[in-house]
């Protein structure tokens, strides 16, 4: 349902043109989702099991929430296509819904879609912690990289009276228990949205495919750049390019929870069975540059509306420095944990 | 189907920001609406025989084809949805899918939503002269102000050893038969093409609205001030502004049916009955300037494709002043014809 509630979340476009664009740095993003591949071609080929197709009405309906701009959404659905026909041998249509914020550039997205697209397109504007689908109107949702990107940093970050209050910090890293609390309790809440909401609108025995950001401990990987991130506007608010108060009043609103954070939700909201749960530990080549700029890409958006985009490139040079600078650029570093999960909408008798 | 056929069609984007935009000068096509408004209210009230909504998935799919950047498009929508809502007296869910093309605006007509719209929304880029959507998925049809736009002017109005050689002119007005002939001919495969791709996608008892811009003869009404504006061109070619190569070399893709051909394509195409076709002739107020910014609004985009944006300042200059010496601003000018159509899926046994 799109209603003002849903435009008043708070939106993170992924950058869409130039050289710091989305669809020119996600390649990252793509090794994981190659990765991921296999896990739900194997899933489609031995868990679905839909079989209400009608002659008259044969269509499979497949979403990617939080596809930004593209290619990587392209991808992953014609992966799923292909899957999906091989298990049904029965002729279907496909209608693909591609979904992102309000803010996202679909004209961007709508302009890259493959020649020869053998399926109908979609795209569906609006927050998905929230409806943005009819009842029981999709077989097989997807949604990568997304999930660790809140609702809306926790409010009690910003009060002063509160012992999670995030002074000079813009983000759990490094915080105090308080803080992680109040990361880990939003991202409770967001997950349970996220969970309802699909629940509504995957039919009976549809899948849904998460890939996330994860790790061991939430004091580890993707917690340490956005350590370094605050660092360099600490460092920048020195030298009076911002405020400190700037910082004060900033905190990112991203959380990388652990497996077992993840599992414990998706138990607790009871509306999917956990098919498949692989954690996915890729090697990279270490390149500080490739990093900043695939960070870059995905999270100017954020830093730019706070603190304007007039500081934005000496922000990102300070943080290639840092970041080469660090023990995170090391032949053993492994890219941030994610985790790979195949759900099934139960079916509700 | 999203294919490459698709693409190729040419598009002509309603101009999408600034004080020529679409979205802030649509108001002589909302006077249409408005005047269809009741006729669709009342053909749902009476003809719509639609009860196939299970309990578990009850929800009505809506499709206005054309739709631009807004923000007519939501006010129609709004006017299905209040109809519907009156006559099915169960709980219903509702999809609106917002189709225009590939090139169009969808940036600026996702952030036009209106607050509040309790409806799912999606937009699909593609030119609705060929299939957008699965088989059987859509209840209602909406297309107002579109099929006048041609997949592609034809072809032998290029052609030097054709009779139907366009030479001098930009459109059919004040052209031999044969020029006229290769629009109709044009108009009539389109119209073909896309009753039998919205045939395929409507449900059996589903209905169509379409308001057309619709003339008792092909010479007259909106020929007229396509006849303007060849004659703009004509004489900034006499000044050395533009070739008449370019001239010889441009013809508008848009062609205004009469009333019968429109009658006769519908029933020849077969899968849609007539439930009734209503002429709607509006007087408005004569302004010249009022009329040639609507005109830009909807058909800068074409003329600038192919003259570049240089002249375009002065070529609607021209226009202004030729439609004001023009016998079309006097007291009793009516808006060009238009035609209020419903129709109905027939149900295939």
């Amino acid at each position: 349902m799109f209603n003002t509630d849903v435009l008043v979340l708070e939106s993170f476009p992924m950058n869409a043109e130039g050289s710091y664009s989305y669809n020119h740095n996600s390649s990252l993003q793509r090794q994981g989702i190659n990765r991921s591949k296999e896990i739900i071609q194997e899933a489609i080929a031995e868990k679905l099991e839909i079989n209400q197709f009608s002659s008259s009405s044969s269509c499979f309906a497949i979403a990617d929430l939080g596809c930004a701009t593209g290619p990587n959404t392209f991808v992953v659905v014609q992966n799923i296509v292909d899957a999906v026909e091989l298990k049904i041998k029965q002729h279907l249509e496909f209608h693909v819904y591609f979904n992102d914020h309000v803010a996202n550039d679909f004209n961007t997205l709508f302009r890259s879609i493959p020649p020869n697209t053998k399926y109908f397109i979609s795209g569906v504007p609006g927050s998905f912690y929230g409806r943005l689908f009819p009842k029981a109107s999709l077989h097989f949702v997807h949604c990568s990289y997304s999930l660790h990107w809140l609702s809306m940093a926790p409010n009690e970050l910003l009060d002063q009276s509160s012992p999670a209050w995030n002074k000079g910090r813009i983000s759990y890293a490094n915080a105090p228990n308080e803080v992680v609390d109040a990361y880990s309790n939003q991202f409770a809440k967001d997950m349970n949205t996220f969970l309802s909401s699909r629940a509504e609108e995957v039919v009976g025995g549809g899948m849904m495919a998460l890939l996330l950001l994860c790790t061991a401990s939430p004091l580890h990987s993707f917690a340490a750049i956005m350590d370094l991130m605050g660092s360099c506007l600490l460092d920048m608010a020195k030298l009076g390019l911002l405020s400190e108060a700037d910082i004060d009043s900033f905190n990112l609103p991203i959380y990388q929870a652990t497996e077992k954070e993840v599992e414990e939700l998706i138990e607790h909201n009871g509306c999917f069975s956990i098919e498949e749960m692989q954690p996915i530990f890729g090697k990279v080549v270490p390149d500080a540059e490739i990093t900043c700029t695939h960070m870059r890409a995905a999270m100017e958006g954020v830093f730019k509306e706070h603190f304007g985009s007039e500081i934005m490139d000496e922000f990102f040079e300070r943080l290639v420095n840092k970041v080469k600078a660090s023990s995170m650029i090391s032949t053993d570093y492994v890219v941030p944990g994610e985790l790979s999960i195949i759900l099934k909408r139960k079916v509700t008798t």
